[in-house]
């Protein structure tokens, strides 16, 4: 099997870069190692810049999302039982965020591949990328019982933290950088209406706590606990009481509980791996970075790279340049890097540290009382939360 | 002896509280451990916030400090040989600094003192505070030999970190908030003009480095060095070479070398201690507060504490309401964590921590980035480091 781009894993990464591609006149071939109800089924976060609206508009894959998605103009801070809303378009110039699952996204995309020809392999699993650092890159895979070998330009790996692309990058070359912190969040999705209209965070001497929607009739919501807190070791009892403590206020704004359907830990670590590039390897989204989720960027860090991507091999296509090419890496990293700070510095904003000193706790408090009452420190918060420049 | 407040230490809080009394036809008494010459000379930070330039023209103490201080509009911040200029009007509407050195204040501030009649003793030391939580606080303290008592109706605890006033807290009521830093400044005077007329803040891989001045001949230049290195360990030639490394640049920029009159370390050290009033007892400046020289915070946060403290006082005399007495703390608090949470974020900002990872490095640069193309972020900055609002 022959193309021009090789895609490895059909992410919303993977899925916008082929879409981007085929706009561009650029073949591709994407290879998803798991099958299409699992990819169109797990939950990711769901909070989209205003930049990856844009984008996704533009590629096409945007009306179900303005029918379905919500339009979000703020997020609500909680602390010492205050409220305070961050109004994201009169600080940033009209700017806002949607609320929209990945899992719709990749729906979305998914669709689109098929209408558009493909082509688009699920349970076709890489095995390795090989050649990187040739002119024929290869991809290894297995695909219905059988071994078969993708034979590319170029290969991009969007195969996630966990997937193979990154490890055909020689350890020589690479450089790793990271953070694991002592605690995760227990995440629940429960069929009740939001019990805000807007996302809050909260912070609270027990731990951080989010209250979050995937629709106006599915809330999701979080709570800080210890690292290597296992979903079983709360009840739902547990869960709803202790969320009332932490999103606790001094009005009288009140909790709705309903059924949970799905209980899980979703560890936290920041991750980056420089470079993104690799030859003619070229990694993106989950693959070359990870964040905590406490500024919702993961996704919106994929697609910059993939707009960043599509942009190069389409500037390669028309003028023979591999100029753009060869500023895939650093371009991304600035953006990176830039989300990488912002996700360290919410989740150190608004976690617990469990060996936090009364001094860092009286930090975090005057941090939040800052950015409450300067407008340039609340700007700086909502610029970034609605994002960072694409490309 | 018997006066209205009993005012311990004639640093700059002390000495302005004398003097803002006054104003206010409070009497009051200052008693100063170390003799007048020792006052007028030791060498302290010299930035003064927009806030405490209009305080010490208001209290008629501004008159050298407007000939012989030097204005300044900005800062510069310098990372990977690159330089970048804190535009401070442009940021906060108008608001600047100015470089007078504390010495100077000080010596205004005596000058002033006697004039008006006193009472001000120099080698008077206080041995303890009694009585704080009475209605008649006694501060017992030896002067020419002798041991002697001051009556008084209140106690400005201003003799700095090291004095007796805190101690007359009771353990069970004291709250200590502190950090102290693996790093000092190595800091030397030298006589030559400054290379750059405006601070210079350096980060550079082997450390900090600040570019500061006292005058328009003399040069004031630190170095981030290992905590508890020793002065001598440093030859001139060594300062002079590792302040070039660190404060150079990428285009044609010179250090002006010349000869060094003085040489010392100062640690590096965040401290609250809450409350900062007890009884009659009210704790101002450094004997309730420490912050890292990086923000040049210490001299304004006490200027602040003793504006707060002497609307209180005047509040009580015209009115009899205790009310902005029983408010000092929580006023002056709000104020120093705001101070202590930005000269946390300066010293994090531009030091080099030994025990750093290599994702902290990044992260560190990338805040760097952030508050040089963001207009939001720089403004944060600019309008902490010229002064939060006064009470």
């Amino acid at each position: 099997m022959r193309t021009t781009v090789g895609i490895i894993g059909a992410g919303p990464a993977g899925l916008l870069l082929a879409r981007l591609l085929h706009g561009a006149g650029i073949d591709s071939v994407v290879l998803e190692a798991r099958d299409r109800a699992y990819v169109e089924h797990r939950q990711r976060a769901g909070i989209l810049e205003q930049g990856t609206v844009d984008v996704l508009r533009a590629a096409g894959a945007g009306a179900r999302m303005d029918r379905e998605g919500l339009r979000h103009d703020g997020i609500e801070l909680r602390f010492g039982r205050r409220r305070h809303r961050v109004d994201f378009p009169a600080l940033t110039g009209g700017r806002s965020v949607m609320v929209y699952a990945q899992t719709e996204v990749c729906r979305d995309l998914i669709a689109l591949r098929f209408a558009e020809g493909g082509p688009l392999l699920f349970e076709a699993e890489a095995l390795a990328v090989e050649g990187a650092d040739t002119a024929a890159p290869r991809v290894r895979f297995r695909h219905q019982g059988r071994e078969d070998v993708l034979e590319c330009d170029y290969v991009a790996g969007c195969d996630g933290f966990w997937g193979v692309s990154r490890a055909a990058v020689p350890a020589g070359v690479s450089r790793v950088f990271e953070r694991t912190y002592p605690f995760g969040w227990l995440g629940i999705l429960a069929d009740v209406p939001p019990s805000h209209d807007e996302l809050v965070y909260a912070r609270h001497d027990r731990g951080f706590a989010l209250l979050s929607m995937r629709s106006p009739s599915v809330s999701r919501l979080y709570l800080q606990v210890p690292e290597g807190t296992e979903p079983e070791e709360w009840s739902d009892e547990d869960v709803w009481r202790e969320l009332e403590r932490r999103l606790g206020t001094a009005d009288d704004w009140t909790l709705r509980r309903g059924p949970v359907t799905q209980k899980s830990v979703t560890p936290m670590r920041s991750y980056v791996h420089e470079p993104m590039r690799y030859g003619r390897l070229f990694l993106a989204g989950d693959a070359a970075h990870i964040v905590p989720p406490t500024g919702a960027k993961g996704l919106n860090l994929a697609v910059g790279d993939v707009v960043t991507l599509a942009r190069a091999l389409a500037h390669r296509k028309e003028t023979g340049s591999d100029e753009l090419l060869d500023a895939y890496s650093a371009t991304c990293l600035r953006r990176v890097w830039q989300a990488e700070r912002f996700s360290h510095d919410m989740t150190a904003l608004l976690h617990r540290a469990p060996d936090a000193t009364a001094f860092e706790d009286r930090l975090q408090l005057a941090r939040l009382e800052r950015i409450t009452s300067s407008r340039a420190a609340e700007t700086d918060l909502a610029e970034a939360y609605t994002g960072f420049p694409l490309g």
